[in-house]
């Protein structure tokens, strides 16, 4: 007889930041009862998937499995965790756990993508235990960049896992849970079996800053602005923005939130109850007739979000307030790698408004994960036998993986799609499993590998060439009709390169013989070469070709 | 009768890192007589220029002006003030002077764009004069992070110029011109009416370090590799290359430089006698027989680029020779914002590897440009009655600015297409000509408002639908005809989105009138605006739609 078995499959976010979904399994190969921990998106970039609204982690094992899911647990709000519960909940079914406020989240996912809130539970914490199955989970409070994070401790027949989410060690983090050492040590006492860790910090040598370090920095900054004053954070970090409103207040400055993802978030905070004593905001309508020396604004875009209050402000209005000569703008926040480009627009925007700009300083911003210290110190406390990265581009994991060895732990870097047993003294991977990435595309969820933003790439890089020629019988009709999309208009023979085109391409057609006439497909190959060679002397480029024979019989 | 007047008017550099090229003129207003200084370009990038081969600035004012242009003056070999100098010397046609390493650059710019080379002349350096109109140019060797740059020193009827070009304060820079401080102390002594000055890393708060440094660092890591040391940094940092290649011989290493653009820079320098002493090399063919733990590779693509030598090494091999556990992968530099998408991506193809990376380390890198205490140090040895910060993206100027108003000197933002007129006591902007950017797009020139590029990001964004119809008088001949591309094929009633489409347009080219049938115009209109509306019933997106009408009379 089979034995039981112990495994972990990451579906995402190992071997990136972003769309973490991790599932854990217990029971003989093959029939092993299934939890889900996470179920979130990453964000598109033009790089790589231009038009693409969201990604999300391919599920499909998952769901062809979805009887053997017993649960899902959610283990904090942010998007690369949540975000994608209520477009994929219809393949999985499985009842979804989530401490209050990330459940108030989740709930609107549901109900955005059409699926009944209902499914998702409010959780409390460690001690309390939900069971699902073989697992024993308990939600374990901990301090990260949003409130009501959470870990989860999981008890199984083979031995106590400890999945952190994100997290980092701050014993004071102004709102919310913080971190409670004792608690740890007691979550420890029985042995942990697996840590499955977050890896974002890991190349931060430094220990990880409190939260409550900013705040004396944001009074100090925003008490000695001569004139409007306008922050950006995460709208996610309520802890930052609750500090950013009472810098102001004490500023004597009245505050104003600004942006939908900013207001939804102290919502949220409001109906949950965890926001506590969020000082009093003003609304943007009374906030205009508030002379600018004495206004806060609070506002979205700190990763240059193109729609965000931020990047509008940038750009000259939003909701009838604008930035003015002798303004500070700050940044709380860090620019996460890639998003670059949009930050820096808007900082020149700002420049050239004459705002002084305040941005990419430690002073006004503290990171949500735990640096490499930190991660040795949870190793030191947990004392687990295996150490897992996760939640970290391969790098970090790796790098991560390193760490728990020098440590004298076993430690494996598993990536989206391996299936790795947890069950023996040391972790291996046994089986691969498909993975891929989900765009929605529009309204339509489509494959990463199905060709559409594949082609919508070679179309922003070579343009468009439509060719239209109509056939009877075995003779062309007409001159052939071109269309160009992207392309210069005139190439260097000095006439219209759409001109040039028709011209060639009439007069092949007019020496094709018989038999390519009368082939759709070889017709149409071979105006496609003749389409791309001409262009290529015209303009020194190959397009994309689409021809269009139409026949009339 | 009208006075003489200094002008400075910057097409490019001014309000952006990249692509500079710096006018003034002496005379009577409008009639100045002119020089350039630098004719470089800018990398496109996805977001905003997919499918771009190079960015380059209008020059079409100097064009139209040609006549008035005395000469144009290369400051060093950097793409970014040398690139466009063949693309667009035939609309200005000024000897061009240099010195000689720069030369060599630049003469190679005008043979790959078909023009003659020896317009370009080497330039002696400080005290020798070159006479250009009311001009006297003489160029002032300074560091950086390219062999042979300079300054210029330029002296008018109104005044001495300091034109900086790029430059650090660095007295070892292993290669090339120290910083001379008694040189520049002499030069201050007639009195600097104008400093137009660096301002790249006025953020820099701490005094520049030198390229001496790095040496002994690299020596130490490289001999504590066990198994192959790959590095990079850019091409054109000679200094670098050699000390990374030094390095590599003093651990006892056969040293192979890989990349065209590497290999073609040692060229340079050794035709130019910049180099000096470079370490011997070994070819690509004898290092794939060297024994892994002997081989050092230098190689180029410190920013990510797709085809350079890292990226593809990253992806697999290069020349016959790949990456392997246990190796080591050195970025001897520091990503360039915007770039770190590229970078990151063959960083984890190289920890999927098992390659160790070093990454981002200061210890392995030191910046080409001064820091802020160091340009504080030059506007005191200078002391220039006006400082005009150039070569920076607006929040650089204006901190710039900032920080020579702080030392009580006359600062003024002057960004591209300003005519900043420097006669007087202090400077101020009289006109603007019209700038923009030039696209080499494939072999063809076009203007960024063009709308060709605008386009592209329209299909990469949206994807495309192509309709064609057949009109016969004013009645359609058989039924619409529909391809789409970038898109995804099935929609939300599951059935294909071309089909959808075609019985669509179908059924309101039924019902369409004559009127409508016989307007190419309102035909081609209503079909659009149909197929948008459908295409975004069906996958909740508007593409953009080509219609093409064929009538047969």
């Amino acid at each position: 007889m089979t034995a039981d078995r112990l495994i972990y499959l990451p579906l995402g976010g190992a071997g990136e930041i972003g769309m973490n979904a991790y599932v854990y399994g217990y029971g003989k190969p093959g029939k092993e009862r299934l939890i889900l921990v996470d179920l979130g998106v990453t964000f598109p970039d033009m790089d790589t998937t231009p038009g693409v609204n969201l990604i999300m982690p391919d599920v499909s094992w998952l769901a062809e499995n979805a009887d053997r899911l017993e649960a899902i647990f959610i283990t904090h709000a942010h998007e690369d965790h949540v975000g994608a519960v209520g477009r994929l909940y219809s393949r999985l079914k499985a009842p979804i756990h989530a401490r209050p406020f990330t459940r108030y989240h989740a709930q609107r996912k549901m109900e955005e993508a059409g699926q009944v809130p209902e499914v998702v539970i409010a959780a409390d914490s460690y001690p309390q235990v939900i069971e699902a199955g073989p697992f024993k989970v308990s939600f374990l409070p901990l301090s990260h960049s949003i409130p009501e994070s959470a870990g989860l401790v999981i008890d199984t027949p083979a031995g106590r896992i400890v999945h952190t989410g994100d997290f980092k060690l701050d014993e004071t983090p102004v709102l919310g849970d913080p971190f409670d050492e004792a608690l740890w040590r007691e979550i420890a006492k029985p042995g942990v079996k697996v840590l499955v860790c977050d890896s974002t910090n890991v190349f931060s040598t430094h220990p990880g800053r409190s939260e409550a370090e900013v705040g004396p920095e944001l009074v100090k900054l925003i008490s000695e602005a001569p004139h409007m004053v306008v922050a950006t954070t995460f709208a996610s970090n309520v802890a930052r923005v609750k500090q950013l409103a009472e810098a102001g207040k004490a500023a004597g400055r009245s505050v104003c939130l600004l942006g939908r993802a900013m207001r939804r978030m102290i919502q949220a905070g409001v109906e949950t109850g965890v926001l506590g004593d969020f000082p009093a905001t003003i609304t943007v309508e009374d906030a205009r007739d508030v002379p600018r020396e004495n206004l806060m604004l609070i506002v979205t875009g700190s990763q240059g979000e193109r729609r965000a209050a931020s990047a509008q402000l940038a750009r000259g209005k939003y909701m009838g307030l604008s930035m003015a000569e002798g303004d500070m703008f700050l940044f709380s926040s860090k620019t996460i790698p890639g998003n670059e480009r949009g930050v820096i627009r808007i900082m020149n925007a700002f420049s050239e408004m004459g705002v002084d700009l305040v941005a990419e300083s430690d002073r006004y911003h503290v990171s949500g994960h735990a640096n490499r210290p930190d991660l040795q110190r949870v190793h030191d406390i947990l004392d687990p036998q295996m150490v897992i990265p996760m939640h970290g581009e391969h790098r970090h994991l790796r790098e991560h993986a390193k760490l728990a060895a020098e440590g004298g732990r076993e430690a494996l870097v598993v990536v989206n799609g391996a299936v790795c047993d947890l069950t023996g003294d040391a972790p291996h991977v046994v089986e691969h499993v498909d993975t891929d990435r989900i765009y929605l595309d529009g309204d339509i969820l489509i494959g990463s590998l199905d060709g559409v933003v594949r082609d919508r790439i070679r179309l922003a890089l070579n343009g468009h060439v439509i060719v239209n020629v109509i056939v009877e019988g075995d003779e062309p009709l007409g001159d052939p009709w071109v269309e160009i999309m992207g392309l210069p208009e005139i190439g260097s023979s000095k006439a219209p390169l759409v001109d040039v085109l028709e011209e060639d391409l009439g007069q092949f057609l007019m020496r094709a013989g018989r038999k390519t006439l009368r082939d759709d497909d070889k017709l149409g190959e071979e105006l496609k070469r003749l389409a791309r060679k001409t262009a290529s002397d015209e303009i020194g480029r190959k397009p994309e070709v689409t021809v269009v024979v139409s026949r009339l019989e």
